[in-house]
């Protein structure tokens, strides 16, 4: 779908610098774009590749643009204004309307007008599916379940239970939706599972990651708010609630009655306990053990960048020995007739 | 399912304050409960709501009940008594017996009465289920598998290889028993493959979260025995062994042939390493490395937790840098005339 | 398939301690072995039981010979040997070739001379599939696909969007790749979507784990170079590239762009940040943070073994109070008239 840089321009509401009626096809690396390609600028640790591109065009900001020796339109938010751009030149094939032959749609089933239902898709007696849902090819819809206008399960997506999504959502395959949270009574001869009665409640415009899974809430929902941008193989457990906008990187897990703001940042493979509350505009760097609650807004961090292992080794062993140390600087300070700032009692309150 | 509480007191022997007449019909938490509901009481943290609750009547253990204001049923485990009145309130629907039209059951099967195969679901040539098994829709059994009485597949299980699972089992969307464990031998040019023979062999009781995976063993058997509960996203490697009741959170990962005990609790990201012998009644806190056998009974811990990033940063530095601190302290010493508990080769030693 | 050992040490190059003339019709374990097992010795851990196996013979290297007291296949590398001996005495049945009837095949679909298409999956109309491939039993093929000769899909895995797949790969159940990249870029009011465009290229001889996940790249492509294995619930990023014969085991994330040498070894449940770069022939430990890139080989680490929880918490306070303590000898040493190594600045520098 090749378009005009003049058209590019006007439709995104960008300045340009070059020729208007130069056309690009697509999109493309800085250091693959040829002549019939728009690119990118909106990291610094590609300004090599930017002076040295053969891009039709670049999408940067104005700072950038004296370093830039091609066309190039101007956005006050260059990364954005690209998304918008290859979106435009590349759009998503629309899922033909209609049943497949090999599907199995319940009766009782509600499908809108324009909803498509891929090969051996099942969608259960009580799935409601508005207008032009997509599920995808493999896909099993089984439980009490409504699906908001235009959302997308690519494909293999599972919902059971009960389960709301709202409209625009995407769904990635081997996403799980409404499987029981993770509840269990001990008694002295065993586990008593606890019934799992809550859903899933999804808001619009919500991006669901391959493999990751939401379980339903023990008695009432997991709840993640409109906007919400989750990636792979994220576990969420039951009675989560996740506020708008939060984005949330992969191999992330949450336990259960956990409450976390709107507009979080969540690093990957971040490991957040139970029961906590997560303020808004709180930012979990990757790797990192968040076990109490956070009120306040801010960037929280707990990983250790990986060393030469040998090193690391010796220090791990002086970090369990960090006891002997302050015993040993207090006898020394004890010995100049000096007052270490802490005592024992204090030094061992975590 | 409404029932009064007259009842729920004799059926589960619980002690009732309040009117045996009165009815609940269902379970809400403290906070959203009105006169129709049941709820319970077994976490400090909402003593706020238990005061303030309007519920039909709350589950909770003698101590509690001069906090509560409504009707009560009181339990020594306040947290399993809910468990069961819960199920018995809200019932799992059965599934009905019976193949849907679309399964694909192969000759050769053997099913037992009452069995329930579900849409789009495959059940291979090898296969024999037990009576009252359910094989919800989109699983794909396809090996050597024998399935015990009255286990669920809840949706898209996969079960492949050798598979045996015990009666009253539960199994999430998205878990994959039988598969491949990763074996592989190294030579100059490459890798050699190392065939995985064994199977997986399960207990009577277990609960298996979604998109949990265990691989089969390379030549035994990986075995989880009698009452092990997992949550979803946890890996189990090949010819791992679980003790009775041990019960695992979610994303934690165990690397081949280790050995846990029984009754251990694993919190959510721990890591086990593999070829290593955990003992009976371990707990192990979450985001926990274990890379050596734990012989007692314990609790044990590696986890940070999350502090704001800048003063995390200097933490790390400063760890990274222990060496020099040991080093300076020595020397103060010996310029002291003091001798340090511990020199240099000591230090050292991890 | 049971075999002399003449005839093992003939077809695999081994030497022979023994009777030539004894059959073996199976592998186990040194314990459990009997006269008609072979088993192998390549982990000094097992020395007891080499002792005191009664295996029909045993695989082990040279200087391991005397401490066997049964027949022996003496090998360089025993591990290898036994794994090749392994899948000549246990060969994986064939699939049957030609498509199941439950199979849903597109019309537009290519396929190869003695394909086998399993039960209810699922092969889209752009998909091409070389010589002997096998698509198990519920997989979803949709997208612009193409798989390599000999190739094995063992049962529902996904491909999805635009896959090249090369020749003798295997693939677990839960697999996806191809599903969209985490691009999301930030707004006043939201998030944009960034198109996902790229593929997932796949070299030969490649083994994916159960429910591991491989994005398609942004623009470019996701690469496996040959020979690259990897366990199960792995998370690979959009752009990510892995060079020849690295292996990546279980629960491991690799966030977007970062590169990894060849014969990289990565321990489980590592995390690696995003556009890095790892070096041929490193070795990452198990848990370990990987933040910055990793130009030089070595092995690298940043993981804490696992302490008794009060011992350990107890050493978390005293590390986030690190920073009184240098502040302490310094105090001590200008005291002294020392001076430290180190002053305020160049402690704080990260």
């Amino acid at each position: 779908m090749p378009a005009t840089l003049a058209e590019l321009a006007v439709r995104f509401g960008l300045e340009l610098r070059g020729d208007p009626e130069a056309r690009v096809a697509g999109v493309a690396t800085l250091a693959e774009a040829g002549p019939e390609h728009l690119s990118f600028f909106a990291n610094a640790k590609y300004r090599r590749e930017l002076a040295a591109t053969r891009a039709g065009a670049v999408v940067l900001d104005a700072a950038s643009l004296s370093a830039c020796k091609v066309a190039a339109l101007v956005a006050a938010n260059p990364y954005a204004a690209y998304a918008r751009i290859a979106a435009y030149l590349h759009p998503v094939p629309a899922a033909p309307a209609g049943v497949d032959v090999s599907a199995r749609v319940a009766a009782g089933a509600v499908l809108g007008t324009g909803v498509s239902v891929g090969a051996l898709a099942y969608v259960g007696p009580a799935v409601r599916l508005a207008e032009r849902v997509v599920v995808g090819p493999g896909c099993v819809l089984d439980g009490d379940i409504a699906v908001g206008e235009g959302t997308r399960l690519v494909a293999r997506v599972t919902l059971v239970g009960r389960v709301r999504l709202g409209a625009r959502c995407l769904l990635h395959p081997g996403a799980v939706l409404g499987a029981d949270g993770f509840g269990q009574a001990r008694e002295r001869d065993g586990w008593v599972k606890v019934p799992q009665l809550g859903g899933v409640l999804v808001g619009n415009d919500v991006e669901i990651g391959a493999n990751t899974t939401i379980d339903r809430g023990a008695i009432g929902d997991t709840v993640l708010e409109d906007g919400v941008k989750l990636d792979n193989q994220i576990q969420i457990g039951h009675n989560v609630h996740i506020g708008t906008l939060t984005a949330i990187a992969g191999c992330v897990g949450i336990s259960g009655s956990t409450s976390i703001g709107a507009r979080c940042l969540i690093g990957g493979a971040a490991g957040i306990a139970g029961h906590l509350s997560i303020a808004d505009d709180v930012t979990v760097l990757g790797l990192t053990m968040v076990s109490r609650s956070l009120p306040k807004s801010g960037i929280y961090s707990s990983g250790i960048p990986a060393s030469e292992a040998a090193a690391w080794r010796k220090s791990v062993a002086r970090l369990r020995r960090l006891d002997s140390l302050y015993d040993r600087l207090r006898a020394l300070e004890a010995r100049l007739g000096l007052q270490g700032e802490a005592g024992p009692a204090e030094d061992e309150t975590d």
